[in-house]
């Protein structure tokens, strides 16, 4: 039929400028998958997975509706080969915690399958980007830093850039502001011990702490005196003289649960339906696009964060970085409180205790 | 703080110009939630279910998701108040077939579930389309036009649009062309007896069959020398002469085997994956941006087919429409064969079987 | 052919949900047009002019391209029913400036333009926003919402969005990062007067004139002892301290000819190619998508500036707005350097000299 | 500033991944660039010409938009060296026809403009696939074929592409219906000698010259018994007898003047605005995108027609094609009516004439 149709004039046989393997097709690595193919972020999405019968059916979901969705193409295979030339891969696969079992083992565990992942994507797409989505994210993307053997602008994780766009929306939600009008950054480890950036966050130029010194405040653990960033003027008489931030607890109190929100988010959407996916997708198809498109913005995502804000330790952790087509561009300096640089240096600590342990 | 940052000078409280509802939070109403919303289709998207907990998970999670998509916003709740201004309504609730349980038994328990539906999305938007995606489609879409009250324009079913994605996408893989280049229709009803119209299949206005007369034939139902179509020339000698068109065995085969494949894809993908949604979810997204933006655009969906094709019960069936703002603009009058006439006219029967004795 | 080809079922005569009118053909209308199909903002464009001809070579000519963008539908006609029930109204039309005419006769010359122009679109789309794009803009949105009558929220100028993009595309080209992670706004007078926010201008949280204090100073015009903002606190001794910000006379000189650069920028466009069209189109047009899709984000438009920053007269000047449905939500109340608010005051000061002298 | 923000961790010198050059920044180039910027079919755009002044104030204004698209670079220059590694290049310069200029001395003139092009391109991109967009289309793309000595699927010229967007527009106009759900192709010569192919025009499968044999036809030049071609089916009873054809001379003369209404278009457009910008624009934006998305799509392009239809000569005509990463993939070969061959070979003749007196 194709010879009575057509004649061919050029060779078919060849990769697509912009691949994107996605290691993984668990409700994750799917919904990375299916973000960055409605968002058109690439034009040949790549499915890795060892559950072949899942892989195949996603493949031929995803498949059929490329009728809707024009130039891309998927493809999906147990075996490496599928990945070739890639420009990003994306590894979403791991193991989950078991009943009882120690965070060590979990990550042991996953080192080995990181063992037979990442050699294969780097022979594969020797010039690709890693990047590092399955949890814990931090430990996973040092894990792949030193299995890859690439330089550490190559290997990045997912990181913060989730707890980010969780901050500026609930930020963004109670002032009916849209989140991408709100500028502020959570950084450090992804989860738990993550560290909202409150005195670096505005909404058009326009501290929020500067108009409520209490935001994100902790009596417990922050020293106000000693709090002097690049952004909160705390002496500025002008407003706070007007209307003193305290003007009610209810307001305090609605402030001050934003982070706690964040941190519980993950917990409270898997206890409600079982797993996140939606939002991990599109925070990863926003960073993938980034990558393909050369675009030079900044997210935050889980660097190699040895040397910054007093961290002396080889972890990953996420900081403001300009994301380009080799990966991470730069990493920008930002200004901490002593209190904020304590709390990542604390996480730096708490990841080298496992890390150091784990024979890579 | 909101009054620290900004004076308000317009109400917000207003529905946005263009609203979608999705009832229904299962793998297939948040296939089509998430693909309106990274495909920017709808400015704000309602999702109603009657569970709770998973609906309260699935719109966190899409919110989460906010920072990287412009211009949407998400929400959710039990009561239908929720919808109201929608411009369209997209059912994917329903209950499923039980072990042992009648077709006829699975609509009557659907039919009383569509009845706590529809009228409430009617209530809240008395101007919106209605969109049915819950199986059996066709006859729900019946059931929903009946109960709605609704003008038939109003009231349509996803229908074969996607069988017709998914006979694309393999025709096109099969020639190396994209699916959007291939032209043909899969019509009558969805599922099983779906109606592949082969004669009238073509690539840049070359008819498949012209090239392969024995396209999709098959030798039990198909009685050829009655079949005079609009796209066939069957006695044109100019390359049927050259090319014999039983070739080979293999390409006969390999072709024959399309629409089984399109028929069995659903079946083949739930048994590999556990259920099927991201092409309904494409195909559904595809339809809704079509009505939202008047487009005019033609599409194989679920309508009323009394009249057409000798079809005479007060059944619903896809045909290829034109959609537009008020839902179903125009009915293309296609050009069928007397066996693909046969085909609807069965299906037709079929369905008038179970609608007959529904109370509605 | 029509009643051959298809039965129609609904009526086609009705307007677009998301319907958008441009008036004026010239450069400026015509890349707003442009930007705003192709970026899918409106459904439905609407174009209005008096000269005949252009008007329906552009409205051809733009129709011609419909086969590549799907759902936008284009109509032209020089009489103002072609607008009726628009969404939002985009006026670039009005009289340019002749040789040796003084810009109060300009200006008076345009607000005879307008007073056949607003009426109109008030007429027919009763509810839309205006934006007014013609200039002097920040005048003539004045003009505009006088003769319309219309509430302040429903009438802005397109104002400093462009000189803010223009500023952040400068500043990221000297940083190699995007200009969408640059966050800080040009304000005020849309042209030489208009005033760069220095003092709150960041990436990822980092006020840039924390590095280098002398950035966008200005012997001539800044008490630095009096500045006084929320983003900047000169005394945090971290950085200063270690890195002068003095560091070189060619990177002082570098970065404090930015703002020149924004001013002169149009000067320089129309030098060289004859006028300024595509940044505008796009400043207007993710303005325009930002109003129809309910976004509430924050840009930086002329609106009633009256009671902010010490202003006493009734002008219009560009100030952080969010933009959602209604037009203008809400104004943010920016923390402002005396200096920077003495410009604004200076700015008003000469508008209304201007506007007090106007028959409206 | 740079060294105080941020640690450079990765080399910045580099080029897109998806990089594209326009040649030319009269209206055509521009609205072409302008095209591929908004609809971020490259992430990286490089502007060349002769005239600097122009150049410089069409990239500056560019430039400034991009705070609007995230995404892309703009970059131009009067040295090729700016274009290095484009994956398309796409040439709208050329020199506009004199007074009293004969057709043969136009395209003389344009050689040489041509021979100071091509070779240049193809020194700093050798992997690209060239577009060619300036008139006259199909004996320039010969040209550059000829010149840069590249295979011919890497050659190809805008063609009737746009001729066939005008078809589907007027036609899906007159019936209410998208110009994407309107299958039909005009190819050839693009231009006044161009063949519209109503004989395998459709909508929804539904061949129109079916409905309405006269469609198209010309008195003159048609023998309507030698007619046979692969998508209409004249002896096909069913509609015909119950619905004359010639249902009344007003539907017929409707129809008729289509095609003359597709080749008047260019001239009408250009006597009422000066040129024609948009829609080239918009064409060539697809078909770029077509290449870099790797899509496989089908497309009416100019590329070497000798050993189609009769074609004897070496000359470029549009023909379907499948278009993917290597420029041409296919060339489909449609089944034609002996007055399209006829039409076809003529042109074919016609530009032969010229190109055999061109010294390449």
């Amino acid at each position: 039929m194709e010879k009575k149709l057509m004649d061919q004039v050029a060779s078919y046989d060849s990769v697509s400028h912009s691949k994107v393997t996605v290691v993984g097709v668990g409700q994750v690595g799917m919904a990375c998958a299916f973000s960055i193919m409605t968002q058109r972020v690439a034009s040949e999405i790549a499915l890795v997975d060892v559950m072949v019968d899942k892989l195949k059916g996603e493949v031929m979901d995803l498949q059929h509706g490329l009728a809707f969705v024009k130039g891309v193409t998927i493809k999906g295979d147990e075996d490496y080969s599928v990945t070739a030339g890639s420009k990003v891969c994306i590894i979403t696969a791991g193991a989950r915690q078991k009943d009882g079992e120690s965070r060590l083992n979990l990550v042991k565990r996953n080192v080995a399958i990181f063992k037979s992942i990442i050699p294969q994507l780097v022979k594969y797409s020797p010039d690709a980007i890693l990047m590092v989505v399955s949890n814990p994210v931090d430990i996973l993307t040092y894990v792949t830093w030193k299995i890859s053997g690439l330089p550490r602008h190559r290997v990045f994780g997912s990181g913060t850039n989730l707890d980010t766009a969780r901050f500026r929306f609930l930020i963004g939600e109670k002032l009916k502001i849209a989140p991408s009008s709100v500028h502020g950054y959570i950084i450090g480890e992804h989860g738990d011990s993550s560290v909202p950036l409150w005195s670096s966050t505005s909404v058009a130029g326009v501290s929020l702490r500067h108009l409520n010194p209490e935001l994100g405040q902790n009596a417990e653990n922050i020293d106000w005196d000693k709090v002097e960033t690049g952004l909160v003027d705390k002496s500025c008489p002008e407003r706070v003289s007007q209307e003193p931030a305290s003007s009610s607890d209810t307001e305090g109190q609605k402030w001050k649960d934003i982070h706690k929100e964040v941190v519980n988010s993950a917990y409270n959407i898997i206890k409600l339906k079982g797993y996140t996916s939606w939002a991990i997708g599109l925070s990863v198809s926003a960073l993938t696009s980034t990558v393909m498109r050369n675009q030079n913005a900044v997210y935050a995502v889980s660097t190699l964060a040895k040397g910054y804000h007093g961290i002396e330790q080889e972890v990953f952790l996420s900081l403001p970085c300009v994301l380009m087509q080799h990966g991470i561009g730069s990493i920008i300096k930002q200004i901490l409180t002593e209190d904020e640089k304590k709390q990542l240096q604390k996480s730096a600590a708490t990841l080298w205790e496992i890390q150091k342990d784990l024979d890579l």
